[in-house]
């Protein structure tokens, strides 16, 4: 299969520690990278992942807080010192635009290349990008400040061919396509193949979900459904539960039971207070609602 | 002596690499704290340096390239989020202001401190800070768009009582202040003891100059006359030098000849281009001309 992998880039939360890297994350989809959230030092830990910053041409940002978004005009000031031409195209709300444009026009001046803002509308479910593979969508979230999450979905794909019925049936190459899109083959002696026969099942459509900054939202799993693997915010342990509620961010247990209720394959938890010198007791208790579940921590890379 | 220190937080230059980040630097004179730039990473660096966060009132940034104030907003955040109640004092060009204030209204909603811009003329040399204890000036340099160093200078302070003629001719405390001043001591027989029986010389008047980012400027050393010791900039080696004139930086032997020409006590090379991936080149280069020269690196500690 293709890969779809996730790559930490920062997880932590408001709060820089020495553990963590303020949010940031690429999504590797086949031959593209798509960048969720953008904390300070994101170019940084870009460089050390030695990932190919060329090959990032999007960029979701969830929420302007600014452990979300303070590293975008660092990276797109170096990027334009690399001699980037290729537009770059940023999706976030609309508030975000004038106060990014500005300091643009300032800081990157003769920029060889666009950035282009794309507003998005946090309130509801809907697909912002969608290219030949795979589409994007909005996951609107409960925070502070008007926050999106970001479905990242494969489109299905069709069967695969048998290569060694090919052989046996002596079809040409020119049917295969016909075949993948699921025609029977009739032989010369007018005996009807199934289709069936000549093909494997598609690959299973993949996906990813992002949610992060969110306070516990019971019904989230709706839109959920059937996801392959998750990343949900898990600032706070069951310690913490009050503040959780009262600072719009999620514990460990809950990002579980969104997780269960979704019935994802696997979980992500991260975005973690500075509060937690080790994520083991945040790890633990999603577990036990979630067995599934893996601490985020940067540079670690997810398949999806 | 009290404590004169200066504490490299970066010293890379625009472009970010594994080993160096942007510019910035904490000037600790005394119980005093101050910054001078604030690169992207900065807060990160501090926090690594284990200084107090909290000792930091004043910060110096010296142009508008983002490579010496990409930090600063995260960094306003953080000082938020921890409690901060004093006010912060940044100077800079008048540019910054309204293009930081937009932001900081933006993304650092209910700050519990203020922040206060002091607007910097960077085409001449003033004092722009001043207390008890020190003055900081400004030095022009002469970079693509406005820019200037700082020259952070002791104010002289008075000589020191020697306790033991206090002893020898039971003179009373009360007259410390008299002596310190000049005053010589009269016995109840008479006999007048002079002043410099009765004191030992002042410490030496120390100063620092940072001068980041600038082209070569000959006639630099003349405003750096005394200075003990030196940061400047050396983005280029020799091999460099067409592109160091073209982007008004300098070469590692440009920043010697201006610490020789000044008569300075000890250079501080920095601001190193990410092609030199080991800077001793630069170090050479530089001793040739000055050999009381060292390297900038993260984390190090230079005494004044």
């Amino acid at each position: 299969m293709e890969p779809f992998r996730v790559h930490i880039l920062g997880c932590g939360s408001a709060l820089p520690t020495l553990r963590h890297y303020a949010s940031s994350q690429i999504v590797e989809i086949r031959e593209k990278m798509f960048m969720v959230d953008c904390g300070e030092g994101t170019q940084m830990q870009l460089r050390r992942s030695r990932l190919r910053f060329t090959k990032i041409n999007h960029v979701f940002i969830s929420h302007l807080h600014g452990d979300h978004c303070f590293g975008l005009l660092g990276m797109l000031s170096t990027f334009g010192m690399l001699g980037r031409v290729a537009p770059l195209h940023i999706y976030a709300t609309a508030e975000m635009e004038p106060v990014f444009r500005s300091q643009i026009d300032l800081f990157c001046q003769n920029l060889g290349y666009d950035v282009m803002f794309h507003p998005v509308d946090t309130s509801r479910s809907e697909v912002i990008y969608e290219d030949r593979s795979l589409t994007v969508s909005t996951i609107p979230l409960l925070h502070r400040v008007p926050c999106c999450g970001f479905l990242f979905r494969e489109k299905p794909t069709l069967p695969h061919i048998r290569r060694d019925m090919l052989d046996v049936y002596d079809i040409p190459v020119s049917q295969i396509n016909n075949i993948k899109s699921g025609m029977d083959w009739t032989t010369p002696d007018g005996d009807v193949i199934p289709n069936s026969r000549l093909t494997l099942p598609a690959d299973p459509v993949r996906s990813y979900a992002y949610c992060s900054d969110t306070r516990y939202m019971p019904g989230l799993h709706r839109l959920l459904r059937g996801v392959t693997m998750l990343y949900h915010e898990s600032t706070y342990g069951d310690d913490n539960q009050a503040r959780a509620v009262k600072y719009f961010h999620s514990t460990a247990t809950e990002a579980a039971r969104v997780a269960r209720d979704a019935g994802v394959k696997k979980l992500i938890i991260g975005h973690f207070s500075a509060r937690y010198e080790d994520e083991k007791i945040l790890l633990e208790e999603a577990r036990c609602e979630f067995s599934n579940t893996f601490l985020a921590e940067e540079m670690a890379v997810f398949n999806v």
